[in-house]
């Protein structure tokens, strides 16, 4: 019976304990396989810190959010005690065969690093914010854009009532997946991008013609979204009375200078972790599921190096060196898309 | 200016309001269109009953469940004063170029024969069961399976507290997909689908299975299964004591049966209208809108006989003659694949 | 150190892990207390079966549905090893001081007789129906308020869309509060309650003047709302095909005949199990931390006998023989109150 | 029949449309009243500004957040044109009798000088911070907490999975009620407010002695709590990289304070508006309807300078110069209550 340890590395994300339960269920049922689960990512992996995972430990789970495993943002070669020899020596101690990574870009090219130095992993994409080139759509996402989408819904009655302009930030550092999706859904005024840049001056314009038909702005923009007109010194990384860097973002910039050029009182709400935490959506607990069952079955195949991944409706199979490296942002098309019916 | 009319036919769906929104927004701003809303499906086309859609009309609409033009299931050539002639006079009298259609395989169906007998139509699938094959995914099959999902997690709690095994009936007459979805989010113990025949003996072998784990069965049923002992005369269009047929389901016959064949209490619910209405999921949303924008374009390019379709996370175009008539089951093999994990 | 056993009884109920985490996290912190819970209501008092509550066990619970103690309607003196003297023998074997019982209106008279067979024994009471004279107020109801507004907005949607008249029966047997509260909440158009006959007429009268102003009836019925017109040989407890007891109810009778009357297309929902299954509403879990904290009290103050209850803000104790037998039903007043609005 | 002027004034608040329409439908069906709705609170009522209110206007809108009048923080005796003569002026205008205010403390203090001033004005108390002591409870707030609590589930996920503290700041200027019932609600570990004053040390040996458990710590924090070491230079209004002050709040201060003193990595979210949008709870539509037929009987019965408010389950009448100026914050023994089972 081959002995197979998951870990789940990097940010936390709904449908993580999906993909645990799915592995398990399908490697226990269908193959001839059993698990542990390293503690904390990585750290785990290096330090042979790992708990059993039998039937009993998973059941119920994949409506969980988070991860029962733990997560960090520990990383293989990094650290001190890292390394593929320790690494190897972890797994022999423990008696684990294979491993299974669950992580983001990061940890698949540590994965394949890992790889090419003697230790048999497969990996299972997670980016909560759906940027891998390698799948239509990673769990979490979904998740993410629903939490999101019921912010804006939310906040549109309140700025209609007071005849507001709302800015809502959501997650979105190098790709504005989540911004568009939940703008386009909620029917916001303006989507901020980091793919794309827009003048202070063509958000205050569209922000104005909204007003200008009757109606209250509603702006949505991805945390890694900037102003041109921003430059190294009016980072947001700003100080507070404290002489701590600011927690605040883009949003928290971005609503004083509108309310500025508009008259218009404008507020700012910043979503963070609140996207990232609780009951994932059915769709992202399906997804993690089919993406855990997939990988029992490429590690009864044999088939290490590779990771699964979302085609249309099907799960296939991407060796991690074609995966690895490649963001999946919003193409311009997409975003002219959107902007057609701004405003 | 191209002055287009819309119709919305058949059940109601979440995100048919998006798909209005999408339309109308998309016309007016990048192409040359103007937008009328035919009433009540083809009831209104035949009688050239129609609203005016323009962009104050069809705002914040995205949020909202149902159909704001109304629907039904009267046919342009099954009723008295359908056929194509008079349909012609009704969009010649009220000034109208050509037809966007939205519905599903029924109204595709008749949709391509308007277009033989000469009149420009083009069209939107849609089917809360999600069983149409031109397309990977129909808006509002998403929001069903996000309301089936919780209402299973939610039973599961009562469930476990009284040792009871809980029966859930979904929608999904011919096809599974709102009951294989929600049943694996929620991991049901047992799903049941029109498309795979499994005898009320096995249902009962997984639920005593679970009993004996320690933990209370959860069975979900697609309104479309059938038990092989079910022959017509225990067909459950059974009266009730006004001698009326019954309203209930499957899952009202499937319940007793088990309470008697395993000794578990077990109690049923019935899901119905509450999966199609209300406040349409984000993805619904989103997917409503680009086909919304996506018909507009396909009205633009004189594309008359084409509906818009879902493939990987491209909105690509299907001639209705290769989109109809063809339903999209639950495989066998995707079905095998949860069943892996049942129990 | 005293030793307390905790038991629930009777019907699950949103809030009643809230209840058990309020009691053992008081008694541990502020008085000195320690706590077993017995399993499946009076079943594991009779029995002596219990598990331990320490502060891990309790963790985290107040967010779940149902009761981690599990429960039944097992009666403490109507069952073979029922009785007082063995109930005596069994907390002495496992060393139980006292017992906290938490239920409903026939829990409270057992844990009377029980008190006055020398047992010492306090309460919490329990009831998602509401209809408890010595509380304003009992946990459950309010979860279930909420998901039976949200059904009622679901089902408005798609009555709107299809001009149907929609009926959702919600639970309430002698009380019909849930229907009132979510029936007011979400504007039905009529509310039918056990408290107050309504004639078939009078309902279709409804109906028919919500259509004449161009709106979708919608109705919410009590489950033990009864038709005058309803005798025993109408009773809803038919046969189906198999022979058995139908599991429907009132909607599900009231629907053909408001369709048969009135020629408005009806359809019918029951609510079920769901209202009582899944994450309790903050307030539930407010209301039952603090009677869980405040029945602690009542143990360490000697005050056997009594039960927690709410008047208005505060939490006070009545004594059980006050508080048994008196059911709180929909005043008239309070009725006509929201007759006024209907239609 | 009487004619009569309704108005919001102050933060919007969820419940706000569920009184327009229980007071408009009450008074239409059982008093001999007809309405307008003055816009935006007290400016409406200065400029004479206002909409007819009939039946068809409040339909289906007790389900929406916000209020359809739009509100302000105008006052009508600060502003230029204010001034009882101008009100007096413009309601002859428009022909109206009296004047329904719903608002907060200060407009119900408004109201009161308005009445002196010859105005016939009613109130209905409004505040999300549920900070009034005329009333057991005031619409909004349950919506609030709900919001808030689902927030903490949320993050509590996510900083399990992290082992990290999480801070959640939720609204409360002057009172903790929100933080109070959500920390409650969703056991969190340290709830801190206005109303109490903790040091840094103190909730970061609470910190410590949950992670010390194993656990993640939860903080809910209110706005208006201050750190006794923060001195007017320390103050949260710092200014950000554009010199203008900061929006965020005491989270912002709080966790890398935390992170600080204790070395666990701390988190920080403001949940901000997202608390006051939206669908309004089951419970405050029930509230806010049964408040606004009260006050439409408030004014059949002539009783000016008066003001309904809950008691118990009961509505009552308080006068405006009784409830006007009583701050109702969280009593120490409450505070203290919840403090027991802290950590």
């Amino acid at each position: 019976m081959a002995r197979i340890g998951i870990l789940t590395s990097g940010g936390d994300c709904p449908g993580l304990n999906a993909v645990i339960r799915g592995t398990v269920l399908q490697g226990r049922t269908v193959h001839d396989q059993e698990f542990v689960g390293f503690k904390d990512g990585f750290w785990g992996l290096v330090y042979g810190e790992a708990i059993d995972l039998d039937r009993s430990v998973v059941r119920g789970i994949s409506q969980q959010g988070g991860t029962i495993l733990g997560t960090s943002r520990f990383g293989p070669y990094t650290e001190p005690d890292g390394g593929p020899e320790n690494i190897k020596r972890a797994l022999e101690r423990i008696g684990v065969d294979g491993v299974i990574a669950v992580g983001g870009d990061g940890t698949m090219a540590a994965a394949n690093r890992l790889l090419g130095d003697g230790i048999p992993v497969v990996g299972v994409p997670k980016t909560i914010d759906n940027d891998l080139q390698a799948t239509d759509y990673t769990f979490g996402f979904n998740t993410a854009v629903e939490i999101a989408t019921e912010a804006v819904d939310r906040l549109r009655t309140t700025g209609n009532s007071h005849k507001r302009c709302m800015v809502l930030e959501v997650m979105g550092r190098h790709a504005g997946w989540i911004a568009m999706y939940s703008g386009v859904a909620a029917g916001a005024h303006a989507i901020l991008i980091p793919e794309q840049q827009e003048s202070l001056e063509q958000v205050c314009e569209w922000v104005l013609s909204v007003r200008d038909r009757g109606r209250s702005p509603m702006v949505v923009v991805a945390e890694g979204f900037k102003l041109p007109e921003m430059d190294e010194a009016h980072s947001h990384k700003g100080m507070d009375g404290f002489n701590r860097p600011r927690l605040g973002g883009i949003a928290e910039i971005l609503a004083p200078l509108i309310e500025e050029q508009t008259g218009i009182e404008t507020r700012a709400t910043v979503l963070g972790h609140i996207q990232r935490g609780g009951v994932p959506s059915a769709w992202d607990r399906v997804l993690g599921t089919r993406f855990g069952q997939a990988v029992s079955d490429l590690v009864a195949d044999g088939q290490w190096g590779q990771m699964v991944a979302l085609r249309g409706t099907d799960i296939v199979r991407v060796p991690f060196h074609e995966a690895v490296g490649h963001t999946k942002t919003v193409p311009l098309d997409y975003y002219r898309g959107a902007r057609a019916i701004f405003g």
